[in-house]
């Protein structure tokens, strides 16, 4: 067993940066860097693109001609997979190109492979560390580990508010509360997302297309996005306008609905291309969260972002099915007569609050972005 | 007229960091820093400690001996004063001295004598300039000036809330909210206060004492203070128990109460040593905030701090009365069941939204402290 050097690290570091050049068009496959070493020298690097094309590994073996790699030190931020998926398996790749040594960031999240692909090399003869870096390497593909341990996706809920609280006025007005840098930061938040939910009332109240609208300029790694963010609606009683701009701006949507509502509506939707998910509603007569998620998970769906009224995203929160909140904070002041980001009507003690952990909170233009985990307890 | 050197502005910015020694103590005086140097070495220096001690010119002055401050530059952060107050003008020292230049960082704020001070310190054929760190100096003295300028004192509204802008469960449960470190930083709120305004909703909930408990390790200055923050509750009909904490604590209280109001509770309280203000109220039946200031101001209030429930809160808000806000922010949410900071019965729009400059936001204990301004349109 080798010892973790300052240059591993760093060369982990680097093949973590490549990983994150895919953020925005691997999934459903995980982000993955890989950097190749001899003599501490850099001799090739790659990183997986979009799912069906090489994995990381195998972009940066490909940059070399053959043998080139024999003796070499690998350094990848996921378990090199020891299975045939979409493309052959890594690990024979690894050990045919006769390299020495392999550093791995993490684990496959899969508890049913994971290590296998580690053992798989070692048996090969090849020297293999795991560990490196792995908090960075798992905050990295937050959706595709949980997709894996749990067959959930990772819900990621983004609000917009006032100083104290509120995302809208008791009437429903609320543009802008945040400006346009906040607003394109919520745009890179769609696009890095595999799917973006929403509910009914927010369609009724602001008719938003929830749609990814950079420019290059905003975000160059949108060029490389071939899966724009399916947009899922929960609307049980089928309410949505067929004028709705949801059913006409480009890319998949995705209704839920509960059984046997409005049938005409239901062919009216189906002729414009739009998928309808029927599913049992729990017993209040709610569209069951937890079953969207699950059969969202099943359609590959890594990353979720919640982009919901006071209502759902309450639900959600009430649920524990929140993983991240993104909250953009405008400097202002709106007082008592408005929404809250929130709505929980069974909250009625301090022993129900959500503690949370801060991760991250900055200035975005005018406004502050928090991000945060609920600690559920 | 001479140019400003980076060494007067360091010599400015010590000046500074002395008169901020007297955070704690000076009231209703301002704070006051004064450095003395002869070819750029420091000779002396001096800050102002309470109302009837020595100006911070004259703490300086004192430390040398008679003739050594002849052709000296002195950095004072305040125009010395030129006419005789509890002390003795501080200009005909400074000539009596025979300094050859005197840096100002900041006019006297009154206007009826602002400039008074430098041009007599001119005619003395003093080379004198005003302006160095003006911002800073405005700053540690925003109390004094807005009483000398509007006749009003400088109010900072405190509040602490969830994430999501709670500040209790609509039962009114609140403790608590934000953690041990914020409400140290509360009492420090408090001690540079001169006086603690809260409402009889507070009282009646809460029951607060409303008074300084630091120790000298929480406050080294807390030493320098002789003069507790008077606590000022507003109560129109007069309904505090006499059993309140408030009024078995230590320190001056002043209640503010409706005209005629019970009377024998009236005489109850006075027997306790309880300063009652009668004030008429507004057309609402509300007391009058504005002239609640006004005559705070007259009794040479500087700086409130305002400690109260949404209701209170939310009246000096709207009627544009908060000079600043210090927000501690607990991360928690608490969801929609809940009282807000501020109630605002009467913003019905967005129009009605109050922007906020925000001037820190930072960390305290788990909690976060936000101050900025707002800016009133």
């Amino acid at each position: 067993m080798s010892i973790v050097s300052a240059f591993d690290q760093a060369m982990m570091a680097k093949a973590l940066q490549l990983a994150a050049k895919g953020t925005y068009s691997t999934h459903p496959n995980p982000r993955v860097g890989c950097v190749i070493t001899i003599n501490e020298q850099i001799i090739a690097s790659g990183w997986h693109k979009r799912a069906g094309e090489p994995h990381a590994e195998l972009e940066a073996l490909n940059c070399l001609p053959a043998g080139v790699a024999k003796g070499a030190t690998v350094y990848v931020t996921l378990e090199p997979c020891s299975h045939h998926g979409r493309t052959p398996p890594c690990s024979d790749a690894l050990i045919a190109a006769g390299v020495r040594r392999v550093v791995i960031a993490m684990e496959d999240p899969n508890p049913l492979v994971a290590g296998k692909g580690i053992k798989y090399l070692q048996a090969a003869g090849i020297d293999v560390i795991c560990g490196v870096l792995e908090a960075e390497a798992k905050a990295l593909n937050a959706g595709f580990i949980k997709r894996m341990c749990e067959g959930l996706p990772y819900v990621r809920c983004k609000a917009a508010m006032s100083l104290d609280g509120a995302t809208a006025m008791e009437n429903g007005e609320s543009q802008w509360i945040t400006g346009p840098a906040a607003r394109v930061d919520v745009h890179k938040l769609r696009a890095k997302s595999a799917a973006v939910i929403t509910g009914i009332g927010t369609v009724l109240a602001d008719d938003p297309a929830l749609n990814v609208r950079l420019t290059k300029e905003q975000l160059p790694e949108i060029t490389e996005q071939k899966f724009p963010p399916v947009r899922v609606l929960l609307d049980s009683q089928l309410r949505i306008p067929l004028t709705a701009r949801l059913l006409h701006t480009k890319g998949k949507v995705i209704i839920v609905h509960s059984p046997g509502v409005a049938i005409d509506q239901q062919r009216a939707l189906r002729e414009k291309g739009i998928e309808l998910w029927e599913m049992e509603h729990d017993s209040s007569e709610k569209i069951h969260l937890t079953a969207v998620l699950k059969k969202l998970a099943q359609a590959e769906i890594n990353d979720v972002l919640l982009e919901a009224g006071a209502k759902l995203a309450g639900a959600f929160l009430a649920e524990q099915l929140i993983d991240e909140l993104v909250i953009y904070t405008a400097p202002v002041l709106m007082g008592s007569q408005t929404r809250p980001v929130f709505y929980t009507p069974h909250w009625n003690s301090m022993l129900d609050k959500v503690k949370l952990k801060i991760a991250d909170w900055r200035q975005v233009g005018d406004d502050w972005r928090l991000i945060a985990y609920p600690a559920y307890e």
